[in-house]
């Protein structure tokens, strides 16, 4: 028997540390390396944010994400709406329906019920906004120290219409890129109100369900090849999963990415590159070219889905890759996070 | 906004205490004036471990649990092992054909990898023997002593049978009720490792999937009523809220409560009733009389239900309580764990 102590690391390759949680590259390491050898099976190895799986006369949609913001409370949200509104995009992102959600709470010893009061407050409102129903949970208290006021845990089940094939096998030379609103405003948020930082416009998160926006899109256009919420890692890192499993390589346009000019302003002021910043309330979508145009008409109809852009292209299906088309017509590669930006962002 | 503190509870009643956690009446009382009253809908009100939600053409099961027990590792388990079996018991608690898993860790910064390859392997090793697949997952950092080591939150989906229909309303007068194994055995465990007590035997966690006994006995019974597995707040508290749900009259039968000699001699050492130390292998179950014998030989041909016993009755459909029929005739009212007796046991 094994009772093992948690120290800090000394030896820094051996234990955990911030960047394994950053959803950069060692978060992807640690996943490859520990989770997916013990844990493998097909579906685990669709590397999306949720499985599809098959069940009798329908397939489901299933996902799960633990939420650890820091602070509990920021502009725009709270760990409570967040909690429903990530778990709801995964299901989005694999083209479900969402239906259902579970809510398990880690309680610290010594939180203010009226604190919880607020969070299930938000999550039963953002649960009506999105459609879904939680229908089952679970509550752990551990003492004053081990958690930090309280963890929510959500999962959720969604049905996948059969006529809906999302995932990265779909994605291919020719697809256009759209994100389906401005980028850096939930880390930027988060950021600024953890360091008590003021800036001239509150900057307030972008945590918000997408229900509308994907079912109005996978109504209105013939074909939608992958859906992906750029949360932990930013747009880079995600654009770099989906290039990596995909095999391909996405081109943007840096003139055309949508950043707000706070959000700018800030990331200047905070070292921050907003192209990594978390986001949680826009989605990246890939689709044939010929159907962007319609793609981003349908979008823009959506108050959340107004600052919607076409921000680049899968230009090869050689290398795996993801780059930058500077202003000036240079061409620069944007990796993966290495590490961690910034932590307990969601 | 609100950045609410969290402090040690300095008015108990307005605060988040490890009673809340406990399983018993706190427990149902933090469940009760906050999560219902907020997420109100008519799934989360079947009370069960676990939701069971129809689907076109099927019924699912849905349910979520998180493990935080300390310490990480314990005689016969750990807390790999325990997230996959407690997941895996609810489901067959709905009645469920236990399918797929998700797994989400909350790990502290400092946790040595090695640890977290231990726990994944026991994960997958009880994954196996439950024949249920890991698909879906998540991956949370936080900083050191914001959390003590590694938190599992598992969420897990099975399909419910036409035929079966388990819960609350079937319990009625005239139930059998039978234990499919000792009680005590997981709590004592965890108690005597956290306190470095060492009894002449080992006393080890009864953790366990208890698929294959389930499976065998919805196939070999004509009906069965309600299933449940009596863990956190042990067997009195798991019956009070069976009796309180169903609003029925439980008898059971002190001399036939399976409770092994090693159990008993560390409860009375450590102050512990046994009715209120949780287990994690073993469960309840409801169903007509005529039904008891036969299930009983169905149970103890598995090697989990070897200690199966009749241990009472429903006896009236009345007045919601659990009696305790002592060995010399009197009965005594057995009633919720009130507060917490062992906390972080799963």
């Amino acid at each position: 028997m094994n009772i093992p102590d948690c120290p800090l690391p000394t030896q820094p390759t051996d234990c955990i540390t911030l960047a394994h949680g950053g959803g950069g590259r060692m978060t992807n390491r640690l996943i490859e390396s520990i989770f997916y050898p013990a844990f493998a099976n097909q579906w685990l190895e669709q590397a999306h944010d949720g499985a599809t799986l098959p069940m009798p006369h329908s397939r489901l949609a299933f996902t799960t994400d633990s939420f650890v913001v820091s602070p509990l409370f920021f502009p725009g949200g709270n760990i409570g709406d967040l909690a429903v509104n990530g778990t709801v995009n995964d299901l989005l992102c694999c083209g479900a329906t969402p239906l259902y959600l579970s809510a398990a709470f880690i309680l610290e010893e010594g939180l203010p019920l009226d604190t919880l009061r607020q969070v299930v407050q938000a999550m039963r409102e953002a649960a009506t906004r999105a459609g879904v129903s939680i229908v089952t949970g679970d509550t752990k208290v551990v003492e004053h120290g081990k958690c930090d006021g309280l963890y929510i845990n959500t999962s959720g089940i969604g049905l996948v219409p059969g006529n809906i094939e999302i995932g990265l096998h779909r994605v291919q030379k020719g697809d256009a890129v759209i994100v389906t609103g401005p980028i850096g405003n939930h880390g930027v948020s988060i950021l600024s109100t953890r360091e008590g930082l003021n800036f001239e416009t509150t900057i307030e998160s972008d945590t918000a369900a997408l229900t509308h926006i994907v079912s109005n899109l996978l109504a209105g256009v013939p074909d939608v090849h992958m859906l992906r919420d750029p949360t932990r890692g930013g747009l880079s890192s995600t654009l770099n999963e989906i290039a990596e499993g995909a095999g391909v390589t996405i081109t943007l346009d840096e003139q055309s990415l949508p950043i707000e000019p706070p959000v700018r302003a800030a990331c200047d002021l905070l070292g921050l590159d907003p192209l990594y910043v978390a986001n949680e309330g826009i989605l990246l979508i890939f689709l044939p070219d010929e159907h962007a145009e319609q793609a981003l008409h349908i979008i823009r109809n959506d108050p959340h889905g107004k600052g919607a852009r076409l921000i680049g292209h899968v230009t090869d299906d050689r290398r795996p890759e993801v780059l930058l088309e500077l202003a000036l017509g240079q061409t620069r590669v944007l990796d993966m996070l290495s590490g961690e930006q910034l932590p307990r962002i969601c």
